[in-house]
């Protein structure tokens, strides 16, 4: 079984390492950026290559499953990169490419704004996948990058799902219907990310997961209910863990450079501030505890394990591998 | 009687300059960028200052309507600096107030793509005003920028037309009752324009006036019927002129770093390249032919003076003093 998060936000340092080790995490998907425009993001990583580097008895960065499988068998922790947003393209078809180049494997179209891609899930109206949108799709399917539509907005979200030539993901939010919130996903939007083949990571995020939030047998109840939603192949735990975040990382994350004004992101005028994680999962060091909750619920041992990793697994093995039938051929 | 030239975007240079001078040009907004980030927009406009500072017997970059007022009356011609697109902004809310400290007047919300700020014309969907666009409108207002929408989708415009504190421009189009071109704007557009205080500046390109550009007589039936529809206090001129733009110059307009594949603009498959400008305004050297087809065409001499200049005059007045007040009150 490995254990794979879909999706986390923290400010990783090497306490954070050892929780995923601690945690025996077999893949987390760091957040390398959401505002931040091509140069800035390339930093960004280069400086967490340097991280990683002097890490690396407890991580290493992988582009592909096989890497993965052979990270987490060495007890290691895999790390796949990503950006919540399409700024880090600057607007530029071609650095797709060069993103894909550098190990980067999962890109959200739009974080909380619309921007020259598609629409957000906060902006009041969103018209889908604009023409660069379009293009961006598939460029990073030819480039083998992960298309994460967590944030992004509803009609944007359907025309991913529709233009994709492989699946695609919502890395980290919950069904609407269980809780309601702009940030989580319609019924409709969750049926037809699996019709294609695409995985959905539950967050555990308070601001976005209501009361299921309580213990990991009731998160597990909405995974139960988003199983019976979607199917048990596409259903992934995506956390949103936001370990050693502060207020300055929260006010980055919601007003960025685009606001002059308070902006509460997932939270609000009642909740402004950084939400206190689970009690039951402060950081990924318990995230055991959601396989046996789930198998408390009464999921099959393969059941538990495609929940907990195997399906991110099968999803990474679809889009990666885009690339390297490409590098081969190029 | 000043004459007025409401968007050009030609590739400066002192010949040029000599145009304008041959034409005895009051006023003309430049172009100094349409995909081009935050600091590539600062170098433009840097260079362009070089360019003018070498030319400062033709031309001077002005800032307000006295100002213009000055140098149109030494028998040189005003420049007003602007930019096609909010792409300059780099998603800062905080690039507004730069740009008008640099001397910026004039900026379009977007260009042929949807932005961060709302949609544009090309596009299949535009749904309005998006959050940043929202700020980015209150801000030009506030720095005395005037915002443009001449490639802007129409629910965008109509936003901003309904937003901005201020009368807006369409500096560059023409109504598509009259010329269908998704380029062009629709009746209900211009009169809500007008409505509130707008200027339509009228074009000359010939991809978007259609049989109009046959003739300056011809042209100014165009004219006389869009008064007709919003007013003559309400129609301006923004011919578009590209002098010495090249096919690279053109490409770069349309493709941008956007797109992989052609994308023809304005133009089209069955007319790709650059087409030719008005035999009748080649350059705005006989740009005094359009008010001698004015008075033809029987519009008083006061109705003149308004059209091919005055109404640029009385709107640059109302929006360029929202910053003198600001900055005198901060």
């Amino acid at each position: 079984m490995i254990l794979v998060d879909g999706l986390e936000c923290s400010q990783f340092d090497r306490d954070i390492f050892l929780e995923l080790s601690r945690g025996k995490m077999g893949c987390v998907t760091v957040t390398l950026g959401f505002w931040e425009d091509a140069l800035e993001s390339i930093d960004a990583l280069t400086r967490f290559r340097d991280l990683v580097r002097d890490n690396q008895d407890l991580v290493e960065i992988c582009v592909d499953d096989s890497g993965i499988r052979r990270v987490a068998s060495s007890g290691r922790c895999a790390l796949l990169l990503g950006y919540q947003n399409t700024a880090c393209l600057s607007g530029r078809i071609r650095m797709v490419e060069v993103f894909a180049d550098l190990g980067v494997r999962v890109m959200q179209l739009t974080y909380n704004n619309q921007n020259d891609v598609g629409g957000s899930c906060y902006e009041v109206h969103d018209q889908g996948l604009a023409r660069f949108g379009r293009e961006v799709v598939e460029e990073m399917n030819r480039q083998g990058i992960l298309v994460d539509l967590s944030h992004v907005g509803e009609r944007t979200s359907l025309d991913a799902v529709a233009l994709s030539a492989v699946p695609v993901a919502i890395t980290h939010a919950n069904p609407s219907s269980l809780v309601p919130h702009l940030r989580n996903k319609s019924d409709e939007l969750l049926r037809a990310l699996a019709a294609r083949g695409g995985v959905v990571g539950l967050a555990t995020y308070p601001n976005i997961t209501g009361p299921y939030v309580e213990s990991a047998d009731r998160w597990s109840e909405m995974v139960a209910r988003t199983v019976d939603l979607c199917g048990v192949d596409h259903v992934g735990i995506g956390t949103d863990l936001g370990r050693k975040n502060t207020q300055v990382h929260l006010d980055w994350m919601r007003m960025g450079r685009w606001s002059r004004v308070v902006n509460f992101g997932a939270g609000s005028a009642a909740r402004p501030g950084k939400v206190p994680e689970p009690a039951w999962l402060e950081s990924t060091e318990t995230f055991p505890a959601i396989p046996e909750a789930l198998d408390r619920r009464g999921f099959s041992a393969t059941e538990v394990a495609k929940i907990v990793g195997e399906n991110w697994m099968r999803l990474y093995g679809e889009v990666f591998s885009g690339r390297r039938a490409k590098s081969l051929a190029a």
